[in-house]
């Protein structure tokens, strides 16, 4: 990993994907609740502390363009063209770095400017997708996110993960 | 990434994980097969091709000995303490970088070189596993690996992925 890395997303090939958004809580009389995507992608993505705002937005326009989704015929497209559901989940351990037997994760972003770029990521995807000429016409297909700085309870199922990483 | 990186593992817990090693063909009559493990951890293995024999060990080493799993009591502990189950699966598209909207894989080890050290890898995860002296207790813990070069297809159900990128 480079010392300057600023950005990291893990994108993963899905058939369907679930990822609980609310943890219960017993006493507070709370329910769990999960959100399912269809086919398309899951992007892992994990900020560290050089990100800047433009970082947010390109990766958001990278990961949304990079062609990684595989068409019924074997071509490779991006998720926008396939077109393709899309789940966001925050993934800070992807930012943590090995000493010895334990993970340091000394470069990560701070919690609040963590939140903060994770929901714009977020916003941002949600705004690519939804004026993009091949996905924004199929009103069935969702980007939905996970809840940042809870664990994330997370299923899968693909038909090749071809997992890929981008980083800035 | 560094312009250096000689493998790349990507560690991942679950609750359990499927993945098929054999692809079915109609034509030659030959039916998928799956393996699958209960709860423990996934290695998504490439090795680039400035990898070193020393490397492979080094790498089966760190990922079993890393302290990613979590007991019942949340303390934090490597796979082999937990003591879990393990899925290997070979996924070379780790080794991708972007380009424009394209990944290219220049860097990445060749084939029969990369099959060798993925044997290899396998093999040295199941040697130190046997040997482990926790590990080595529970007959019905399993290291089991996806075949190299074919599509990776694959289902997992987490308690929370927590994916760590282990580098060399």
């Amino acid at each position: 990993m480079s010392e300057l890395l600023r950005a990291r997303c893990l994108v993963q090939q899905c058939v369907s994907a679930r990822l609980q958004v609310v943890l219960p809580d017993i006493q507070k009389n709370i329910l769990p609740e999960f959100v399912q995507i269809e086919r398309g992608a899951v992007f892992f993505v994990c900020f560290m502390k050089d990100a800047t705002e433009a970082d947010v937005d390109k990766l958001a326009k990278s990961v949304l363009n990079v062609r990684l989704s595989q068409t019924e015929d074997s071509k490779s497209t991006s998720v926008l063209d396939l077109p393709g559901d899309i789940l966001i989940i925050p993934q800070a351990c992807l930012g943590g770095k090995m000493k010895g037997k334990m993970f340091q994760y000394h470069n990560n972003i701070g919690k609040d400017a963590g939140l903060d770029f994770y929901a714009k990521f977020v916003d941002l995807c949600k705004k690519y997708a939804a004026e993009h000429p091949v996905w924004s016409l199929n009103k069935n297909l969702k980007v939905l996110s996970g809840t940042y700085g809870i664990r994330q309870v997370y299923s899968t199922e693909t038909n090749g993960p071809n997992m890929h990483l981008i980083e800035l």
